[in-house]
């Protein structure tokens, strides 16, 4: 996101929702709780915040729609569950917790998904449940100012340029610059997790999907080495297999979490021109939040102690 | 697949249609053309093939439909195109090749898939055209036999123990036992590529995506160190990121495509219980086919050479 486009107030809520999604996994980790369970609590409260682009406040696709993806990985067992192009799934990190735990598959789409979900008993809503007149209004502007723009919506260096272009009157909107959700964790077991969920990109074409559902793009956890949780072009997170490339990095190449995640942060995905961030914890309690973004909301939370919320 | 179920007139069907997709890439890289064309013409003539469960002839899902995954990736530039969940596209992989070319999107399922691929002028079909007798014979085989079992279509050997089981007196069907088509090349200017495509398991439950979409599960390819496709239990495929991890053991631990694609198909893959194999190739032209099923149908052709096609 962009410096520029946001007002003390607006930054204060940011903080806040950071902190409340901390805080319930930290929550869980202090009671000796597992690390896949703070994770899920981290994500499902960022997916019931409108502030975020996941769950209800998503953004939507060119056709007024949402499509959501999520995913989420148990380090100690490899287990993991993704699910993409879902529209009535309320909690869309839920329904993957769910694969991971219930289903011999991983990876469920479009209605086939939703049919899972619901035979879970998972709670499915309309989908009008989640758009925000924020993020229609959004769409509304994108359409007119840039019929053909995909806008990833934490792109804040983007779209300021193009407003710059396109209106600059105009003060950019802070509710088009934060994307995709996650979390990893460390629990005191010594096991790893991580989660992801998105609402895409607004004004995207129907259909697409990103990184965020892809084990091994936008989510990898391996007690092994690290958990990570991407944010960004999905597709050069995609094709640089960044998430597990960290893993990879340390595994094979005994690199630090330091070392790998800055590779795959400042090289590997800015040589295909990609942009964005990602969260990562070790199994050894170290923890890099790099983005190559002017700003990226992140936050930690170590045991006994306060939780740490950051924007720039 | 397995030993004891097929005849020496349906093996040679198989070695026939595997030669001719081995000639279609061949004349391609014999003639200095790209490695992308060759693993595209290839897998353009195994899923136009009834024999394989891909394009015509793919397997039906629990609810007899088809939903047809396909992926592919250049080496050269890390471009990627994949699909899911498919219905009414002739050649999947052609429309992942049209996404790798054309689209700023690497991953398209469903609908918009389809959307996709009907505005950049690609066949379209009905859906009843990927069904043959064999396949819904199968299907329903299946489904009174065992109504809960999505059949792995290459998985000769948990066919022939649950067959043992349920009705000994059956020769078991040579129709079931032929999974995910693929193909990797290097041509002459030292470019990688490879292409994946399925038509998932018999009786799976709908919406189910298996590795074949997933870049760095079930396809990758990079100039830097090999190509990748993958057949087997996609779930653990997926969740070991199988074919980028063979790239990632030869990039960070140096180790050879002998000893990198043995680790996976030989340790990483049935670690987690996964079953299949894979086909893959370096950029100094060594080629490694490991399974650990009874069989894989495969082959390999060289410049100059008579293409080697194997089963056992």
């Amino acid at each position: 996101m962009s410096r520029a486009a946001i007002t003390p107030e607006k930054e204060r809520e940011y903080h806040d929702a950071l902190k409340k999604a901390l805080v319930a996994g930290q929550a869980i980790l202090e009671q000796g709780g597992a690390a896949l369970d703070a994770v899920t609590a981290a994500v499902v409260e960022l997916e019931n915040c409108p502030l975020f682009n996941a769950g209800y406040g998503a953004v939507l696709t060119s056709d007024g729609t949402h499509e959501l993806d999520a995913s989420i990985m148990d380090g100690k067992t490899l287990r993991s569950g993704a699910i993409a192009d879902v529209h009535r799934i309320k909690n869309p990190i839920l329904a993957a917790r769910t694969i991971l735990e219930k289903s011999r598959h991983v990876f469920f789409v479009g209605k086939g998904a939703e049919r899972f979900a619901e035979s879970e008993g998972l709670e499915l809503v309309d989908p009008s449940y989640f758009s925000t007149p924020a993020r229609k209004e959004q769409l509304l502007r994108v359409q007119r100012e840039n019929p053909d723009a995909a806008i990833l919506d934490h792109d804040g260096q983007a779209l300021v340029a193009e407003q710059q272009v396109k209106s600059p009157a105009h003060p950019l909107d802070h509710d088009k610059k934060f994307g995709t959700v996650g979390a990893v964790a460390l629990d005191q077991h010594g096991n790893l997790a991580a989660a992801t969920s998105t609402g895409g990109i607004t004004n995207k074409q129907v259909g697409r999907v990103g990184d965020s559902p892809i084990i091994g793009a936008g989510c990898y956890a391996s007690n092994e080495t690290c958990a990570v949780s991407g944010t960004g072009t999905g597709e050069m997170y995609i094709r640089t297999v960044a998430a597990y490339d960290i893993a990879a990095r340390m595994k094979y190449a005994g690199q630090s979490l330091l070392k790998a995640s800055h590779a795959v942060m400042f090289e590997s995905i800015p040589s295909i021109g990609g942009k964005g961030g990602l969260i990562a914890v070790d199994n050894t309690g170290n923890i890099e939040m790099p983005f190559n973004t002017e700003g990226m909301y992140r936050g930690y939370a170590r045991l006994g102690q306060a939780p740490v919320t950051e924007i720039y």
